[in-house]
């Protein structure tokens, strides 16, 4: 048995983990062989393999990123897509594929599996942590650690300064990351992408902080976005609900800010710095966890799911489930939240 | 509506995080006040109130340990100490009182209000993550980073130099934080309290790390045992499992190692401060959320309920029933970890 | 005896590791009283003095920020200032005052001391590092950790996708923090202050970098200009060298790097955060003994003066000369790191 | 040209950076080539050479430990060192010499060059500091940021419960490691091998500290002794001063305290995990210009020479004159400490 393994996607801290996971398990208690894909599907389109056994994955657990390299590329949009994969797959004596990315690469996984008989089992990632299917994705975690320490160091200046400060976090389509963030982190305001923000109650939410004698925090989603229009909109691309996405929303808003309530405002975006380094202890964890259990899906014949967290355990999903919407925040968990906000 | 809140046993990354949170939205949204007790039930008993309004709990939120202090005293233990609790909450206008702590805060609180109909809400709290009916409780995250961040140094260590070395983890009776921060930190060997461990088997799986040129890192939770006697007992006290504990096993095995393999062997004792400084992002989360649910209980009339993470949902549990048995490492976990050994 | 002690300027890791140990020495050691004024120069003015003695500042030495707070105000630009503060030394028996700041703070010090026979006694501080007559201040060392460990971590995407990553960093006037953080974080390109900067010969090392498969880091300075025009200049403030300062260099060069690379370029903008948390062991050190030092220049009468670092000595020196001139990087050293580009 | 490369003695955070620093400047300002030599001058004597070239140094700046291993192999007390080490160097074409290490690599490096006219340019490298002729040492900073984090986490439990902790840091000839760790920390002991210390004063300062509410933190340096015997001593090895050396130092200091006081003690020993991982951006900086400026020296022919920090230069000394004696902590340093103790 020999087993492929692709990484898709932006990268994201944990992809390494769950590599060297399921090669080591793989090899040492099924006897299997592995083969790595450069680039995501790029590389498996190209036939670009590389070894895979377990000299490549020591020391790997640690490091951000991925070995294997990543693209975004998609094989049913190349000429002859599913063809050359199958060409691939078959000179590589590849049994079975483990796809580990985001809804794009389980997409194509999906598809490869239902329609092309090609033996996949996937392993969700994303850093919004936007997945369906899965309580929590692999390197959402070290990114909300990254955004509140970075928050955390702001309310030094909030304290000694009366200045409005306004973090910009990821998350294009879902505020998990800024609703963590700024959960953990005690801000005062977080704006999130599924819910358009009132500029007028933002300032109204900055002017009773200040009365308290404290500078507010304002975090604030990529893809949040006010409720009426107005914004310097900078590469006209659009989001997932057919909004116009609003590039450099922390800097707008801290603008607006000053605008209205004449108070000083100053922009940190922390851009890809959370999607970096080492990831945090429970990203490795749950990283590990899912390779083991990925190639144990392999190992059971289990072709076209995808593993997922619920609770404390690591189950077995159709991956076609985990990518049919996207985990959004729920307004009453949002809610939650208003409590702290002001 | 006046709650009172007290924080019992171990300091805990996290408790200030409960204490903010249930305090912010009791006050804004209920329209209740508040009374911290000092120092757990000691305070209760002795009458140390301290007013708990928003002002108290600002900038708490990422402190470890706790502004109400702690013990482990038992107001049962005490003489006449029902009465004198009864006569300060009545003193000090109580209707309702939250206890953070562990099994003991907690059992004492079940049976307060069970017995006595003391109207208490639990919120659960131990590092060692040993509670059952809560996937986590807060600040075992913190810990396993602490002991994960510790582990990966000592790898450097591992590549450079032909040593052993071991770290003792905390952890009496459950082996959590020893499996995940050995899992997370890609140790070598993992020997947790649940399962006596072989000496010779953990110098054989040293032996087998060190032919492939890394020195091999062991991590011990400081409960763990061997299987056979032996060891050299420094304070004769007994763990929960009626055997002796052994006090200091990090630096029994190391030189158990050094005489049986030959090999250098160094011990890091990671002790306090795995339970010391800020909260991770996780626990802040986890933790806020305890609050505010906490004080949801309270006015809901919930009384005698206990707040608990269920995947990412906030329940109610019976108090009783997270403390009626320790949530131990399943041996099928363990054995999951074992792909790792050696 | 009783002493006076402000801080002024911008917060800065360390303000508080100062405040404590002058205050301990001198209770301790000389017996003085210790009284603070509130916000810089502006609460001398107001007369708002705080009390400060051990317990005042009991547990302050890892808090970023200043318990004194902090302001920019110039006494000597305000209605009868220095009359003002006369009085109001006199009215809080103040014999001697410790003033803690930059360069403007530091003057208003020298001129009260020179001119009015203020006792006074001066410490550096400036998280920029450009204060002449010591060898650093405190504060630099924790901005350039925290810009270090952001480019750590853009290391990861740089190593799985082809992108461009800018970090601006702090520092209008001196590249202190661009050159020693670029050159921790293995930068690819650095631009200061000093030095014009021609976007074609980044854009050069930038492609000179791809040809080796990894995306290229530039670490950007906000006070870094490039050699001719064209900018979109934000706010059309002027830096030191009268030049019209550049608000957001970091997002304009990524945009020019697109443009004529074709290679896309991300931003991430530290800002505040550099500043705020926690200070690095190296600043907690440097601003105790700093705080120990002053507190023995009042004793020893040396007024005027101002401690500062020698190698690993703590030494007085006129503040006027510390104050007289900006310290700016040496093209030398900056050079130096020329072999680190592209 | 070609120069060879080796790395002695005990790992230390900075040593990749020092290689990868004189690599890039050799290969690109002057042409030469690079060998490396494995596992220190073991690896001169068995002629185990490895290319060293710019892309065998990318991506190792931010590694702790060294890539190239290291040993304690000292070659004059092999059989025929000399001559071996001369055919190797012969054998392998190099020029000139780069050591990297303390005491004993640098001894054997300047006696290599003085008396057999091997040319050597030495690289100090100790992590305890304890190097004369140079302020600091790469490493050093690292570590005492390690052990400050881990004093900082220690105050929380000091603050929520009434025990004394105590933590054993590095340092077993020279208490720098301490004296910075428990400055920076605040520490309310600190105890450096230097000055032999009184456990009935260490008692009297904790017993004072109880008295204002909170818990003592002791700082121990390894190397730390009592006044008086009474040790238990593990090991019976002997120091540089030809004293008994105490194993074990913090552990037995916390029984005398348990005993004397009645109070209880815990005990953290850090370790290797303080000279393992990343190195802080300081060492980063410092080992990168010791790595340029080592290559300058061979450039310039400068042989017997070693770099070394002064103020914030680096400059050139006899490498012997760095060897000659140990920089220990002086009387008066560790006196301005004091204000601190109790």
């Amino acid at each position: 048995m020999r087993v492929g393994v692709l990484t898709g996607g932006g990268d994201c801290p944990g992809l390494n983990a769950v590599i060297r996971a399921a090669v080591r398990k793989g090899v040492q208690e099924y006897g299997y062989g592995f083969t790595g894909f450069r680039d995501g599907w790029r590389g498996l389109l190209e036939g670009r393999a590389v070894p895979l056994g377990i000299p490549e994955v020591r020391g790997i657990l640690p490091r951000g990123g991925t070995v294997l390299g990543s693209s975004r590329t998609n094989p049913f949009t190349a000429d002859d897509g599913v063809r050359r994969i199958k060409d691939n797959l078959a000179k590589a004596e590849i049994d079975a594929l483990i796809a580990i990315g985001g809804e794009d690469t389980l997409g194509v996984a999906a598809r490869l599996c239902d329609e092309f008989g090609i033996k996949c089992v996937g392993v969700p990632k994303t850093i919004d942590n936007d997945l369906s299917a899965t309580d929590y994705t692999f390197g959402f975690d070290t990114a909300v650690n990254i955004a509140t320490e970075a928050i955390d160091r702001l309310h030094t200046t909030a304290e000694s300064h009366m200045r409005v400060l306004v973090v910009e976090v990821m998350g294009r389509h879902a505020g998990w990351i800024a609703l963590h963030s700024g959960l953990a982190g005690g801000a005062n305001v977080i704006l999130i992408p599924e819910q358009r923000f009132d500029v007028d109650e933002v300032c109204a939410w900055i002017e009773s902080r200040f009365r308290v004698r404290y500078a507010p925090i304002v975090v604030v989603a990529e893809g949040a976005m006010p409720r009426e229009g107005g914004m310097v909109l900078k590469d006209g691309s659009h989001d997932a609900f057919g909004h116009v996405r609003l590039s450099g929303v922390g800097e707008w808003l801290a603008k607006e800010i000053e605008n209205r309530t004449g108070n000083e405002a100053r922009t940190t975006v922390l851009g890809h710095i959370q999607r970096g380094g080492t990831p945090s202890a429970f990203d490795r964890w749950l990283a590990t966890r899912f390779g083991l259990h990925a190639v144990d899906a392999v190992h059971d014949g289990d072709f076209g799911s995808m593993v997922a967290l619920r609770g404390t355990d690591i189950v077995r999903v159709p991956i076609a489930e985990a990518t049919a919407r996207l985990k959004t925040v729920d307004p009453a968990l949002y809610a939650e939240a208003g409590v702290f906000f002001g």
